[in-house]
């Protein structure tokens, strides 16, 4: 074994309703309105909590994303979701999407401040720029920003967010009744930024939280995105269909992250992947094939269509991807999914129905098909061979995929020394081993 | 007795840190972070629910309100606080300020969707337009816009948002697995708005919530203030100094309301009040002075001539304020708060230090002084006189303020049968005895 001492994994609980796979609501064991009910998500909270998960993790877009047709769709807010999650837990870190386009820094980054006061130190954001016209059309503009100009705005959004979470000083609250001071006024900062995007006077009106930045988490992985990961990131969730694909991005990120002047060890690659767990291979299999078998495709086409921002009236159901498909420069989506879909297709030659049954369960995520012990080994074989960090866990249906993980998988890798068995740190930033960040503002060295 | 048959009085919690006093968490027993605590917001939501109130309620404005050297500042967002403890709570309403002039109405009614979605029918929202130079600092403007313009936004702000809400139907959701339809495609409206200031194509990401609308709640009693309570309200907070204007507005209100072709009975009227109950008269009159002797005065004329909008340096504390202050109508920020404490001001010929003393216990809203009893008559007088629907109660310290209030003046209410001693309803729209509304997009009489 390679592996450094006391290295160990981390693993992100990906709650999306009944299951990633787009037919789990269909099962009979699925609850219809899970996705809106907060009982349901507290529960799944708490099971990936009593398995020493690092965190829970919510996508999130401002506009109805696919057809509510086919299934679940409209969802609560986040931060909203989670905040009612924070209450019914103590330990497990809390990661809400947030869109840079579509929101104000100000509001944003309050909430995020909110959220991690009222969890003791747990909140993360997941920073997205948000590709779509229909979200754009919801914001008054007829269409999405270009993918270049998104990222510039993001850059920006983050600079006055870490303004904001830095304008109160630790040590700014004092409460001194006798004196009649609640806060050292020179502690509490008003910066006046003023920028492309945004001009933002401050301080914010949320005193430092306990981790003073959320944990700041990333998910693009085209060339914009892991130049953004390398240079704000302290975790990256992201699609990697192979171990050497995998081994290819990991390595690219830590090299961009010792680039832009970071440690590499500051920021955590955490693979998506989909357990499908049998007692034996072939029980898992047949698992696999019979969510499949619940697809309807026609409005799979729609949403693979919407996925790739292109006609649908250009698929047919039984052929593979049109040959002539515009290359990921010329797309101002969501250029790394577009570009990992498209080769998937090619690279297998699958059909359009095939595709569809692939994404089904992971939408380009890995899946990690097998007995426990063969699950825990490929979990193993990814984390030891550069190719992870952790992982993002997918389970195509909740609660139940991620019951069976955490019965059978997690206590294979904690036998092994791989995953904790107790928590030892109270934030979401001590479960990742990433330090609290200094306060830029700070104006003395020794407190008061 | 005049009072109508089953009229009863409604209570709202205006909970605000430590006391609506500024000096009160100088008190001894006052928590000194009480302000970003979520456990102690809980405990004051509990003692409000035991008591039956109809709603607690959070002021708010995205910016660093006051001096933070004087008395707690920054504190936790509204609608993810309210969050915190609509998990704790079960019968409460919960009502959040947010601000039309620096949110975007998707953001927004997204947020309360899901509050309403996560306590199950119990969000209200406080519309405000937000006076003030530092919150439109924060977002991208040298100065708030103009009254006018910002009540214009306003008005399309809620048009906005309550097309979003109802841009599900009730019935929209069907969940039929054997079918494959989640949504009926067709009871899910894009209905594509656009106005002067906001273009949303719609429909929102979240399923029709209980109560479809949270409840609409104003606080505005300026010209422009009441006509758009009058259009939009639902409940109204406003700040009475005496029985005779507490009358004048309330006719006022429910006049145009009429005149709007609204039922009367659909406005709620709530005066803020500030309970200060003694055994004798004479020991809640030392209560309130006891409290007054803690203010800072020097830091309390900054607040006050920032409230005022006006140069400090233009006050001296033991003179009257100035002659030459301006009319309402040159006034952009708050009209109705300016001409209420400038009219307190000159009526009782209060010089600055008096004035500030009586700004500390209710920024202009009224104290009632006495004895359990004699604040029970006072209340009750109000009600049967055309004063008041209800009451905004607003402890001068809290927690201990809210105890004396529910302990010794409540029951005073319930016994003589004009307050409920059990909730007959389950969301915030049954406790104020208020319609749910309809759904503007909803094609078929007869359902599904």
């Amino acid at each position: 074994m390679s592996r450094p001492e006391q290295r160990s994994l981390h693993f992100n609980l990906f709650i999306h309703d009944t299951g990633h796979h787009e037919a789990s609501w269909r099962l009979p064991e699925s609850e219809p309105l899970a996705h809106i009910d907060v009982a349901y998500h507290q529960r799944l909270a708490r099971i990936a909590e009593d398995a020493k998960f690092d965190s829970l993790f919510l996508a999130d877009s401002p506009a109805l994303w696919g057809d509510p047709g086919r299934r679940p769709s409209g969802r609560l807010e986040p931060t909203v979701l989670l905040t009612a999650l924070a209450v019914s837990t103590s330990r497990i870190g809390l990661i809400a999407t947030a869109s840079t386009s579509y929101n104000e820094p100000y509001n944003l980054a309050r909430r995020f401040a909110s959220l991690d006061h009222v969890s003791g130190g747990r909140a993360g954001w997941n920073i997205v720029t948000t590709a779509g016209d229909a979200a754009a059309r919801n914001f008054g503009l007829e269409g999405q920003p270009t993918h270049a100009e998104r990222y510039d705005r993001a850059a920006e959004f983050i600079e006055v967010s870490t303004k904001l979470w830095d304008s109160w000083e630790d040590d700014a609250v004092v409460a001194d009744k006798d004196r009649g001071v609640h806060a050292e006024a020179d502690r509490v900062h008003r910066f006046g930024h003023v920028g492309r995007h945004f001009r933002v006077d401050g301080p914010l009106n949320v005193p430092r939280s306990p981790q003073a930045h959320p944990l700041l988490v990333q998910a693009g992985s085209s060339e914009d995105g892991k130049d953004f990961a390398a240079r704000y990131a302290e975790a990256v969730f992201t699609a990697q269909p192979t171990l050497e694909e995998g081994q290819a991005f990991y390595a690219d990120v830590k090299r961009r992250a010792v680039a832009a002047g970071r440690d590499p060890e500051g920021v955590k690659i955490l693979p998506g992947i989909v357990p499908v767990i049998g007692d034996t291979e072939a029980e898992a299999r047949e698992l696999d094939a019979e969510l499949d078998r619940l697809i309807q495709p026609e409005y799979a086409k729609l949403q693979l269509a919407t996925l790739l921002g292109l006609d649908p009236d250009r698929f047919a159901l039984d052929e593979e991807l049109p040959s002539d498909l515009p290359e990921e420069d010329e797309i101002e989506g969501s250029k790394s999914r577009y570009t990992l879909i498209v080769q998937l297709a090619r690279r297998e030659r699958l059909t359009v129905r095939q595709l569809i049954g692939r994404l089904g369960g992971g939408r380009g995520h890995r899946t990690f098909t097998g007995t426990p012990v063969q699950v825990a080994d490929t979990i193993q074989h990814w984390f030891e061979h550069g190719a992870a960090d952790g992982f993002n866990i997918m389970p195509a249906v909740l609660p139940s995929g991620l019951e069976v993980f955490v019965q059978r998988v997690v206590p294979i890798l904690q036998e092994r020394g791989l995953f904790r068995t107790e928590y030892t740190g109270r934030t979401l930033r001590e479960h990742y081993g990433l330090p609290r960040p200094a306060n830029r503002f700070a104006s003395t060295l020794v407190g008061a």
